[in-house]
């Protein structure tokens, strides 16, 4: 069993974290810390996790954290960066879903983060844990940084394309569409159901911070510069992120049908649709896969790839599982067989 | 591994079923049928299911079914009963998740359904699978008639009442709300997004077909007759049902929490909420439980009881794996540890 | 033309105060104050009253409120309290949407408001502003308190029945069910979607504060004490209040349908719909309508009523504005002619 | 009073036509037909209008059309070319708010709705009725064909930028989602609340029949070829319309902001956001406005145009309303001066 704390459970990242943790069978849940709730128990915050668990929030405690083989953190940005040097030291591995360590270049990370960098030493370190791309420096790392949502969706949207360099890299264009969840179960207004149900917007047209994050792991991808403009959504829904990508071809006679398929031929949790298939977020609730299509409208020059995930699975907490399960030598599916709940 | 069957698998009780089985650890999923979907892959109706099962439906075909130890109806009213004799001589155990059994009394059956009985002798064989109830007979039982949606939240709610006789019988009120799942797949103007969504509604409070089967219920549970308004809605989600009860005291000097926790203290799937608390639909979203809450609002002579349910997993497809459970001697909560999604 | 201030514009009942006060006839918006948002454009807050007002929030200023024929109060409970005697002393009439003077009784007030209440002696001369009962003195009144939404919607479905004295007014049962609208616009963790949508709870059964109002309302109209069990429930949509009214029949002879179409018949804003409907708040979405149906199920000695306002129009702004109409003399459809939004 | 008439008005832009109309305050609506609902009371269908007319659908009959000023059609493809050629030979006049008169081309038409055209004649006389485009000529028409509800937010979103010729014709993309009653109100499985809620999907990526409408209208901006990517998505909403538009600009020293405002500085139903800001659906929510908004990210070479609309009123009902005014010498807002309803 490999012995597991969880720093900042109480958001939606956390709790799916939570739910997949309990029931995972090579995992036990030693501590799940939160400053505010500390004392209440877990399943009194979350009720969907009543019977299947009686652990209590507790004050973050260096010593128990260090007990453990892993911890995750599931805090707001800039926490994380403040303790994993000291997880790290004392031999515990770590994957953080916040953004701390997702970015190798500090300046970038400290301009799009707005605050400076505690430990910009461990940036180059970290394993940016897209396990389709890096599951083998994964399996040996000691700090996996997670993956944003979006990134998850886009990346692994373009990468045959731009792996193979069949499209203009320069001209780039992800539309991409969120639940709220995305926003997290902090209060603001822009998420209240009378404010985000029945309307749909897009929002920070002019930079969202996972433009540096897609850009990064595109041009590691295409080994260029990548020219890419992303703009995201806010769908009324819980669940889901749908992108929808835009890139011109080189050439139009490629089967990009036969190049997506052959590329995640080996990926369990990613699976190409049939051609002319059109992938729906609710498909992919509550479980760790992502679906893609991959459509040349009119046999244009035009490729247009669908690609759908469920923003608190394979976009976070689950994306985590599969990583931890790459770390530790688990079967990669371990804890993360369910089925998308439909309707 | 038990050899299964399901009848009728394309609508939205049948894809719950179908996720349910394909996941059971102890199942054998052999023969799906539809006849309007007969070659079709059960993947490709239900694309959650992609990479679970490789299954396609087939024609309904009495040979195959009879090959299998259970088979499941997930079909329309009045569509089990011309199956249902043929399989038992085979000596298949069938659970019916439609209505054609559920009602002891052929007249009442025959006035309320709106056709004759094909199958009458079986009324009285055919066990009510309320779990909670019948269990032992469940267990020995040839033919299960696996209850309503609405009839399993409000008999879950009202019972420890009535079977300590501690309420007006006479005067029950059962205020209910349901998804639109409930209303079933089939195409229909009042379930479109547009017509359903942002709109609440009653519906058929001159007489609905489960108040018969809900009063038969707690009839047997009382031990007399039954003075009951059932007024079902249908509120704008996808799944679950919370029954609002409403019953008046004999004497308000009970302890009604610690009769609820009593009743239900070995009832996995039931779960009796800490006083004062209201459950949430959303809790038990995907898993087999019920959550109850009971109130006595201004220390009055009125009691409340709030129960809620997924309609289609404790009210229809998750009932039936546990009765599958009680009636082949496996473990109850054997592929039903599903933690209900949240968000 | 009525020169008309708001205080506390902010809220969506204040929203749908501006949008029907910007339209309407025969008035003149001069003043809309928020102490938060003071300098703000109004249309920069709510962006469909773009190109309807150039009017910006301001500081509250006692000058210019008191230099309007009318003032209404859509703030927090406990802040109209606190500046209506000076505005009425100044000659301005008020129209108040929140709480403050809806109960006629002191020591009620204050246990259900938990604070104490600064100008008493008004609670008895303020007006409660269900225009349907009240007409003839809100047309003399200087303060009206506006009722609250579900007070609306449950009285107009029982004032029929008990009216006239045929229920048992010790038992009745009001089960409602309101849009998440009805919570306000202030952020709180269970008004966001993520919580909201997709769920259907109860809250409060033990006690809420529309209790009282209610049983006032309905007390006046019986003549006697009422007993009344009042179970509000959060349904995952906008606007809308459904309220379903269970009462027992001192006989069962009386023709109910001719009973409610007589009382409202010379009502242009209650609508008794035909025998064997059921209203859906959709009917009534951004209208001041209520819609009311009659059912008493299977013939016997319950009736249940079945009511439905938008808790924004009727329930809040729309009925402000009705009584604004009656008290200066107006046609009482002035600026309230909108048909409900479908779908 | 403008005498008119209604085909085919039991539709999603049927009721929103029929709401306009019943509160215009220059209009008499004369006749409403429906073969189906023949004698139903127009209240009954749709109940948000009860109290508001007393008209039933009545079976369509020449005589009645043809004593009409005015015929809408708000019927399936392929009906209103039937009938016309007789009214236009009567001398009414006609706004077809389906497809049959929207494309210059006979074959293009032909092919992408998939059946001969009975009157091709009538193609090159009737105006497209983007009002702001072809106001002058809408002025004069005898056949009005009004816009698709996906080509009215698009064509209003490039336009500027095609007429200036700022921007590469030829390689435009307009990702576009569209609340679900742009599928109208026939029974499809996938437009159940069900199926089509908490779910985000694209459609018809291979090809969507308003892809040459929205063409032709661009290229007659641009006066040149121009290349158009165009993908659908259902947003799981009732109403509204999201267009992204995306383009790459010729040189990046032009005022974006400042060229838009004066192109529709005299365009009372669009509104142009000041800079930065991110355009809602529900700001338009039921009222005739578009709202649009230029972005250019990162100041780069790409435009990013947001542009919504209610697709039943500026991008149906409400745009033929507009086209009735000018068509008849009204004031362009007659009838038009609903607030969105927000929240």
């Amino acid at each position: 069993m490999i012995k597991t704390g969880v720093v900042g459970g109480t958001g939606y990242t956390g709790v799916e974290l939570l739910r997949l943790l309990v029931a995972h069978p090579h995992v036990e849940l030693a501590v799940i810390t939160s400053r505010a709730e500390a004392g209440r128990p877990v399943a009194d915050l979350f009720p969907n996790l009543r019977g299947h668990t009686g652990l209590s929030f507790t004050t973050p405690d260096a010593g128990a954290l260090e007990s453990c083989d892993l911890v995750f953190f599931a805090t707001p940005n800039g926490t994380a960066m403040t303790l994993v040097p000291g997880l790290l030291e004392a031999g515990v591995r770590v994957i953080d879903l916040a953004a701390d360590f997702r970015l190798h270049d500090q300046a970038a990370w400290e301009q799009w983060y707005g605050m400076p960098h505690s430990c910009p030493e461990l940036l180059e370190q970290a394993v940016y844990g897209l396990t389709e791309i890096n599951r083998a420096s994964i399996a040996q790392a000691r700090l996996v940084a997670n993956p944003g949502c979006y990134p998850t969706a886009v990346q692994l949207g373009f990468l045959p394309l731009l792996e193979e360099g069949l499209v203009d890299a320069t001209q780039l264009v992800a539309d991409a569409k969120s639940g709220v969840s995305g926003a997290g179960r902090k209060v603001a207004t822009g998420s209240l159901l009378c404010e985000a149900s029945e309307n749909f917007k897009a929002y920070a047209v002019p930079g969202h911070r996972h433009l540096p994050e897609i850009r990064q792991g595109l041009e590691h991808a295409a080994g260029q510069p990548v020219g890419l403009t992303f703009v995201p959504h806010l769908t009324p829904m819980i669940r889901g992120i749908h992108a929808t990508l835009y890139a011109r071809l080189h050439d139009t006679t490629q089967d990009l049908q036969a190049l997506y398929e052959a590329r995640y031929a080996d990926e369990y949790f990613v699976d190409v649709l049939p051609p002319g298939a059109h992938p729906e977020t609710r498909s992919v609730r509550g479980a760790n896969h992502c679906r893609i299509a991959v459509h040349r409208p009119q046999q244009g020059a035009v490729v247009v790839v669908l690609s759908v995930i469920d923003n608190l699975i394979k976009g976070a907490a689950g994306q985590a599982i599969q990583n931890m399960n790459v770390m530790f030598g688990l079967a990669e599916q371990a804890g993360l067989t369910d089925i998308a709940l439909l309707p």
